[in-house]
């Protein structure tokens, strides 16, 4: 039997058999797009009929130099024979002229292929019988010289240049700046033109026989298989050499054939609001252009069923039986040609974030799709956008026509904020809380002290730092749309004025910032807020949370944030920074005063007058965390980021020293005298407390030996707080955590304070806690020597902020706005390894330090609490290696949520004992 | 049989043979004093005869509820009566009196058991006795009250505080500072006294009876053994509760007998040069105690040899004996009592480290040893001694006791220095070159545009940086004596003085520093230098040479440091620092230019600028080295560091805008506003460049990734020299370093650079150079990513300063000098990670690396270039896990050539392909 080297669409199940019934090898056979022709054909949709040359021919072809393999073309034209009987219409008949399109369709999509070829078929002859069936003799002409220049260019292989000179010449001498507004003469003469410039430059004249018009093209198709670009492509992606491309020839029809005649786009659900209703839009008596380019305004399809009953019921038929076959929302193209309906294409449809949840939901409930299913056709993008105001993209469009658009900086913290510009935290503050007035907070960057402003505002922006700068990370916790490091703001605290590009908004000025794309914007944009309590979310995270094997809990250092986090289905407190509670206004003050004293009595005073502060502050946690862990890390950073900087400092002593030479009286002079006398005290202190690199030096657990007073009084606050609530009713779970343990000697002698501390204080109170102590696992040298430490910790958390930047050697805050950046964007780095967890690297460590901690202690309970602990790639990493449970910002629990659910679906777990 | 509790010392073969030839078994038995007693005895040298009870009696009568176990004290009389008969003499005997010392002694050395009762046997008869033989009352008084003040102590548990005030009494009446100066009738008197104070306190007599006193010692020294302290003891060093001790009772002899007895101490070998000749210093007719005392002027042992020819004979035949049968240099005690020898001590001499070097040479060429043991027998400290000038013992005795100790820093850096204090580079450089000055440069910290001074000085002193500040580590690299951190110190260097506890030391006075401890003395101090061509060392270090199985390279950046180096018998360059090259005076303004640059052109004209003095560097190095390997290290340090400081730069410009305001002319206000404008520019390149943790910055391999125009032209130099010295018969080995990588992608790009650039220039010079590209591994992520990294690296060096500071998270430069002194202080850690290497977690880190790394490259060399590369303990471990070499600063060549052999003799070589 001869090779058949030619499918028709409704011969699919014969391509279907000829290799054995395996879909991905009928998609090797006929292409992706023919495969795709065929099946909408079997489902019996009214698909233009069409045929397919097989992969096999183009290779054949290619092989045998560039001669078509014995019997293809004859196949070639027994299929035209029955489509031209099926149709009606036959190839150069100029009453009921047959016009084709020709279509590369390769096994994998691939860019670099033969574009297509339309209204093959065309000629002299023809045109004017199109003319009689159209009454378009404008539409016509420009088809065919559409079919002439792009015959000329991918066939023939000419230059488009030689075109385009022609076409912008007609434009100038008719005064107009489109195509479309060009007369029919003018296209008749430059179809005229296009035929010469075909003939001159691919020394062949533009072929008139429709047939020949399809062999050529057919082989274009084939050659382009071998064009440097494919090949380019195919070498870079992988795809091997031999698969060949496919060649789909397809009747084409026209919803421009009068007013029984009509063209459109339609979805199976609303792609905004999810809503299971079919939504489209249609033109009568259009081409497909016209409804996606706007120039006509274009009808619902709900009109359709008005317009043309019978065929909208079809549609409607049609549309559903598609979505339940692929099991997903489509989105369809639809010509109907004298009261006859045909699909050209359907493809899964694009959604907002809140369709894409209420559909995933819906096909579950309606049975189409499995809730695993459902689970997995939501991103986790799509879960944290639903969390944040946007702006509405009407409004943004608006804005960016009009020039609004400022800058665009690093999109730290998703969510749009409109307010006015406030350039310090107190004024922030002022005007937020006093006057309520919306206030965006604007920084060159943001200090701890800062943090008042920042929760009273809408949102911030900063011309300096990176993804993790202060205001990134403090943002992200609260939820706070933010945008940093927009480095072409220029923003001048001296006159209160933030200056780009020759324009300057004043301070009260309103600006508008989108957190998800890094814009900024003056003036005020329209916000949508999607519904938190949206009832299809908290089904689908109630699915997933069957699903997922890993526990979601939380950073939050507040009550109010840990309600909001139990609220998103936080399952414990994974990190409370007990340091954000020392920044506050009252407190600070005492804090310093604990670090400028010279004495230990001096010390212990300040220690006992934070002593009943912490203790609210631990009671609050408790109460909002009533049954679940509280895992409370005791302080962190070093003491001088509690005091003025050095900068600072000798700024402001300059600045005093120029005062009192100007100073009136000698009251004056004395008050500043004891100002400046104070403040070289304190900058001798900061001087003290200087570090070269205070990423690595005194903080964390190595405060805690050198000042164990402090150790004291946090465990005592602890305790006591637990102590407190435990009387009242509340169910207290405290876990105590050390920070920057590198060496199991620092946590063994923290230990003893601890559980000496504890043991006092439950003396005194009468009363037991039952609390457990363990360490963040932040360190290299802690990762690796966890089975020594493992020996002093019930849990570890890795904390792999740190533990990346100690890890890759990379001062991130450094890094981000400086060399890191040049590696990502020169492809040296794939992913930030601050956003992205470093698998090979930071990941191997928390490998070792899993099975290492594990072999000394088989129950010890492990976490993450870096940021890492929201990301749904480093999520998937954390459960395949085997922690209990992520813990992350309140916004990221709903995300986290999904995210594990889905690497649960798509990995198994590990055996953390097993050899890493 | 009953059980024998009493071995007396000629009895040694019997206790041997009791516990079956185990000589630790002897131990056990007999406690460590009395088996050596024992040996001694069996030795033939003359011991004065005595017994041991054994550790079982000891034990008995413990768990007898101190009670004698049955026949110990008939053992005791029996042995005891032995004794009389061969001494001739008799306890209680007024005429010819037996007197005992009464000692314990354990199986291990013990602090915190019972202290010696000497003159047990004394009552008021045998003094009489006693007077009559020596003619020396006053000697017998004071024998006497001393047998009742210990006896009374350490027997009846008497407080030492009533007897002191007796003594006190008397000193004050006579008006005499020493007990030695009170008359006999004194002594008499307050024997008298001592008497009255043991009855009232103890509430029991002292008794007269010669056998109550021994019975009531050996009691006391039993019950020692649970005494508090001793149970303390045991249970901090891991000592079994169970050993028991042992008693040892032997007979006194006495120098003091006439002018036929005498008293000394002597040494086998000459304890400071090492010479194979008898040294030591007697009296005649004395006690032991004033041989010590030194109240009497000693004679050299030499003239025994005239004085008592036949004894002295005798002293050298046991002498000798010893050293053979201890194999070691012997620390003898000896008394001659009435024209009898007595050996009453031996055990292996202490010696300086000139003295060790020759005595383990000498012993081995005699074959009174192994060469084995010769290795084994120096310490690798001795031999940094050895390389260092040191000061005089006695001038610095005499500068202590004239009060000229000015303050006590951080030896960072061997050896002694004495010059003109000067307080800046400059200064200490001109001085020295120009006006021939020895100069010790004294400065408040130092920085890499200091080096030029510090070159030029005698020694470095700082008043702050901790063990690895820049001063430090420049010392150390150029063997300059210094110390650092000499916080009392307060250096004024506007005034030109440095002030210390009210004193002030201008500039131009002398100064004498000792790196070896970290004193530092006002004035001049004597120095001795040891003879570096010594022919001991020489042999030893051959030797060593041998048995080492892993190389020996070294840190060097100038070609005479790598001559320096040769000579001490490296074997190739593991680290050439090119930046350190770029802070030559000279070249400085270069690099700024460089660094400053604003386009690409600028940079490169300063670039070519750098290259032919770059090109002179390496080839000064690799004809040093002509032969063996050179390993270059592309530059590391971030560009800052070549900037001036931004605390600098703003005191400048604070500087510059007072005088301005003073100015007095137009010219001089232009040159002003010049020198300003430049600092400013100068500032903002700072700022931009300023890092909040420089070490996690932008430096190593980063800079090259950023700034490929630099690599090239490193690399340049490098071949081009290569080729230079190539064509003119040197044999060059070039091996290019890369600093810093993380990730595999930085090394892959940075050798494309190399290899690019390399085969321009060969195709220039038309010449082929050998040259092999690796890589540091100082980042944590790089040991872990081995396997990636090996595609790119033919060897591996690791740099275990950086990567200590970043596995255990520390910066070493502020810890040093913080908590990481005081976690040594308190025990947590027992050694600092930055001068021993951290086994468990750096050293596993780098047992990771070599095991991924070889099996990528199973040929992949593999060296340390960290300090920890001339560290002693360091180097086993490297030699451990397979490293091919070390690399070390020259000074340390010859101590790493020894320690290496030791750590072979010791432990055998890993296999680093085995697991981890």
């Amino acid at each position: 039997m001869a090779v058949k080297w030619v499918y028709s669409f409704d011969e699919i199940d014969a391509a279907e058999s000829a290799v054995g019934g395996d879909w991905d090898e009928v998609r090797r056979l006929l292409g992706g797009k023919g495969a795709n022709l065929g099946e909408m054909t079997r489902l019996g949709v009214p698909v233009p009929p069409g045929f397919t040359i097989t992969t096999e021919a183009c290779n054949a072809y290619l092989q045998a130099d560039t001669t078509f393999p014995e019997g293809l073309w004859r196949q070639v034209m027994e299929t035209l024979a029955r489509m031209e009987e099926s149709t009606g219409k036959a190839f150069g008949k100029p009453d009921h002229p047959l016009l084709v399109s020709c279509r590369s369709g390769a096994q994998f999509s691939m860019p670099g292929m033969m574009d297509t070829v339309l209204n093959i078929g065309l000629n002299d002859a023809v045109v004017g019988g199109m003319i009689g069936l159209t009454d378009d003799p404008h539409f016509v002409y420009d088809s065919y010289r559409r079919l002439v220049q792009m015959f000329g260019a991918v066939v023939l292989g000419v230059r488009d240049e030689p075109f385009e000179e022609v076409l912008e010449r007609y434009r100038e001498q008719r005064g107009v700046s489109s195509d479309t507004d060009l007369s029919t003469e003018d296209l008749k003469a430059i179809t005229t033109e296009f035929k010469a410039i075909a003939e001159r430059f691919a020394g062949r004249a533009f072929p008139d026989d429709p047939l020949e018009q399809l062999r050529l093209a057919i082989e274009a198709v084939f050659r382009s298989w071998n064009g440097k670009r494919a090949v380019d492509y195919r070498n870079a992606a992988g795809i091997p050499h031999d698969l060949g491309t496919g060649v789909n020839i397809q009747t084409m029809v026209f919803g421009n054939m009068g007013n029984d005649s009509a063209t459109g786009v339609a979805m199976s659900r609303n792609a905004t609001t999810g809503e299971s209703t079919l939504e489209g839009d249609y033109l009568i008596n259009a081409q497909g252009e016209d409804v996606v380019a706007g120039i006509r305004v274009t009808k619902p399809l709900e009109e359709l069923a008005a317009d043309m009953p019978e065929l909208y019921e079809e549609f409607a038929v049609v549309a559903r039986k598609l979505e339940e076959h692929y099991a997903e929302m489509q989105d369809m193209e639809f010509t109907i040609e004298h009261s006859k309906l045909w699909f050209l294409q359907t493809r899964d449809g694009k959604r907002t974030a809140q369709a894409a949840v209420r559909i995933a939901v819906d096909q579950a409930t309606e049975g189409l799709i499995s809730q695993r299913d459902a689970v997995m056709r939501v991103s986790p993008a799509q879960v944290d956008f639903f969390l944040h105001p946007q702006f509405d993209a009407e409004s943004k469009q608006t804005a960016l026509a009009a020039g609004a658009l400022l800058a665009t900086g690093l999109n730290v913290s998703p969510g749009a904020a409109v307010g006015m510009a406030a350039f310090d935290a107190d004024l922030a503050e002022r005007w937020a809380k006093e006057e309520g007035k919306k206030v965006v907070m604007v920084r060159p960057e943001t200090k701890p002290d800062d943090v008042h402003g920042m929760l009273a505002a809408e949102g911030i922006l900063t011309s300096r730092g990176g993804r993790t700068s202060h205001a990134a990370l403090v943002a992200r916790q609260f939820g706070k749309p933010a945008v940093v490091g927009a480095e072409s703001l220029e923003i001048d605290l001296a006159t209160r004025v933030l200056r780009v590009d020759g324009r300057r908004i004043g301070e009260g000025e309103w600006i508008s910032i989108d957190g998800t794309t890094g814009e900024v914007f003056s003036g005020t944009l329209d916000t949508q807020t999607p519904d938190l309590e949206n009832p299809w979310l908290t089904t689908l995270l109630g699915w997933a949370d069957e699903m997922r094997d890993i526990g979601v809990w939380t950073n939050a250092d507040y009550p109010h944030d840990a309600e909001i986090a139990r609220a998103y289905g936080a399952e414990g407190i994974g990190l409370a920074r007990t340091e954000h509670m020392f920044f506050e206004p009252e407190r600070l003050p005492i804090v310093r005063r604990f670090i400028m004293a010279e004495t230990n009595a001096e010390r212990q005073s300040a220690l006992d007058e934070l002593l009943p502060l912490q203790r609210e502050d631990f009671e609050g946690l408790f109460r909002a965390m009533d049954g679940l862990p509280v895992t409370i890390r005791l302080i962190d950073p070093p003491l001088h980021e509690f005091l003025p900087s050095y900068d600072e400092l000798t700024n402001e002593l300059a600045d005093l020293k120029i005062r009192i030479q100007a100073a009136g009286n000698l009251a004056e002079i004395d008050e500043l005298l004891a100002t400046i006398e104070d403040r070289e005290h304190m900058l001798a202190r900061v001087e003290t407390l200087r570090e070269a690199n205070p990423m690595l030096g005194l903080r964390g657990v190595r405060l805690g030996v050198v000042r164990p007073a402090l150790t004291r009084m946090q465990m005592r606050a602890i305790i006591e707080a637990a102590c407190h609530e435990s009387r009242r009713g509340v169910a207290v779970r405290p876990k105590v955590m050390i920070p920057l343990t590198g060496h199991w000697g620092e946590l063994a002698r923290q230990r003893e304070v601890l559980d000496d501390e504890a043991a006092l204080v439950m003396e005194e109170q009468g009363h037991e806690i039952a609390y457990e102590v363990g360490t963040m696992i932040e360190i290299p040298r802690a990762a690796l020597t966890a089975d020594r430490i493992a020996e002093y910790a019930e849990f570890f958390s890795f904390g792999t902020n740190d533990l990346t930047q100690m890890t890759y050697g990379i001062s991130r805050d450094d890094a981000e706005s400086g060399f890191l950046m040049t590696y990502l964007h020169e492809g040296l780095l794939e992913a930030n390894p601050f956003a992205t967890l470093d698998r090979d690297g930071v990941g191997d460590l928390m490998r070792i330090a899993l099975q290492r901690g594990k072999a000394t202690r088989p129950d010890l309970e492990a976490g993450i609490c870096g940021e890492h602990g929201g990301d749904p790639d480093s999520i998937a990493f954390c459960r395949e290696i085997g922690l209990d449970y992520v813990s992350c910002s309140p916004p990221r629990v709903p995300v986290a949520r999904l995210a594990a659910a889905q690497s649960a679906i798509r990995a198994p777990r590990r055996d953390p004992q097993s050899a890493a």
